[in-house]
């Protein structure tokens, strides 16, 4: 089985020739170097571990096709990140502990950044199509389906302008529908049952909005490499402020156990469930609010 | 040979199933609503009208994917039109004849409809895959490449953020490879030589912006559904600031006769070089300043 550090390789590279391609010479220099300003260095990369992490325990026959998804689950957070950060939104000035897409080259070239970035995510994953075309389609459907309309991430972005957003429609919307993705493209890049995945992605995608909702509330902005109070601010849907700061951890330690446990049968089954484990200390909040931000992570 | 009516009517059924899948219960009403509002009721349909009409020429043995090319190409320059238009880049007021989308609805949903655009063009770009994977693979990395980094609409609209464009290169990325796409794809999912076809779009494309550039001087915002003399407010690249007005017409004429001339070999010749001729006419300019706005019409 591959570790960790193997994984990790795989993405940065698949990463960095993506964005190769994209800067490469007679492109507008700006928007290259914002391109790359933004997915480079990484947050904690979540979500292309766990697409390679599944694809791993499913066999991963199609190395290629799984390092081209994980990588457009990548570009494709990047890119959220760079439009949920713009004044119309967030008007976040910080993002991983330096300044935001736009506050770094202003707000034409974050808009455009993005808009490259969802565009380079689409044409990465289209790169390996020919290696095993059915799974490619299915690929690009799962993809697609988790970052746009009518059940992904821009819808999700797009429940706060709806009066009457539910708060779990919403979540999954905004974070699950990628962390299914990232397991579904997993499985599917190596020919395994996507089903029988999703809930796993599902599950972590929930506990890591909790856990941000948490530490939008308790963390500390400089140890998170973000600002705090977010939710607050703009009367955003906030699970603490749902159920309180109490409910909202055990209903966290409940969806990382919910995860590890349906965690199919596969040959890297243990492997699987510790990494769960022990990523999911990375974004757990502290037991209480006194010691807010001890064990808080930059983990975007 | 396919009529100009059966085109359109392939167009906007394709359109209207993507818009609908979009929009289906369950999504945010205002996106979905955002979303449709950007594409209907169309411009002229100018891009995927000639994808349909080169892939007709080719003898459009897979009319699938042919729609899925030409619905995913008016669909990304719908999307750039709502990015275009927002308040860091033109501020646009209107846009064929009506408020512009960030007008309309705000600029959190006028960001969200680009981007859930730019998704929905990939989409529908897969969704006809499996009919022949080799040239939808083709077909993603012509449309990828005309939309993103490094020389695609993208990289266009980012070289104006540069202070040293030149107005060859900016042009053929704005506007050109969008037109490129639009006819190398219809080539390509009927089985043709995009190789063959790319010139005749690229011409197209520097026509289409060379009048462009003269309507937004001598141009009726009224009658062209959105506001003239932009181009100076923001000093950026204009073929008649840089021509005068007769070089850039002389300039125009010559590019619609190469783009004619170009049209290579096939059942369809006759019928496509009468189609450009005629379309260029609805976006070429008066022949004097005098009567500037005459023959101008709503052209995106």
């Amino acid at each position: 089985m591959a570790t960790t550090e193997q994984l990790s390789a795989r993405i940065e590279s698949t990463l960095g020739r993506a964005l190769s391609r994209a800067g490469q010479p007679g492109a507008p220099p700006q928007l290259a170097e914002a391109m790359r300003y933004a997915v480079f260095p990484g947050g904690a990369r979540i979500r292309p571990n766990l697409c390679l992490a599944v694809a791993a325990s499913c066999g991963d026959d199609q190395p290629r096709l799984a390092n081209s998804a994980a990588a457009a689950i990548e570009l494709l957070h990047c890119a959220s990140l760079v439009h949920d950060d713009l004044p119309c939104f967030d008007d976040a000035p910080i993002r991983r502990g330096k300044p935001s897409v736009h506050r770094a080259y202003g707000e034409p070239l974050a808009v455009l950044a993005g808009d490259a970035l969802i565009v380079l995510a689409f044409e990465t994953l289209s790169s390996a199509l020919l290696d095993a075309p059915a799974r490619a389609a299915h690929l690009l459907r799962i993809t697609a389906g988790s970052v746009g309309m009518p059940f992904g991430i821009v819808a999700g972005q797009a429940w706060e302008s709806e009066t009457d957003a539910i708060l779990a429609d919403y979540q999954r919307a905004k974070t699950g529908s990628l962390f299914a993705a990232a397991t579904e493209a997993g499985a599917v890049a190596a020919g395994g049952d996507s089903t029988l995945w999703r809930i796993v992605g599902e599950r972590l995608g929930e506990a890591y909005q909790v856990a941000d909702d948490i530490q939008d509330v308790v963390g500390d902005a400089a140890k998170m490499g973000k600002p705090t109070g977010v939710d607050a601010t703009y009367a955003r849907p906030n699970a603490v402020a749902q159920h309180g700061l109490d409910g909202a951890t055990r209903h966290l330690k409940q969806l990382v156990c919910d995860a590890v446990e349906s965690v199919p049968p596969c040959a890297g089954q243990a492997m699987l469930q510790q990494m769960i484990l022990k990523e999911s200390k990375r974004f757990a909040p502290p037991p209480t609010p006194k010691r807010a931000g001890q064990s808080a992570a930059s983990i975007a």
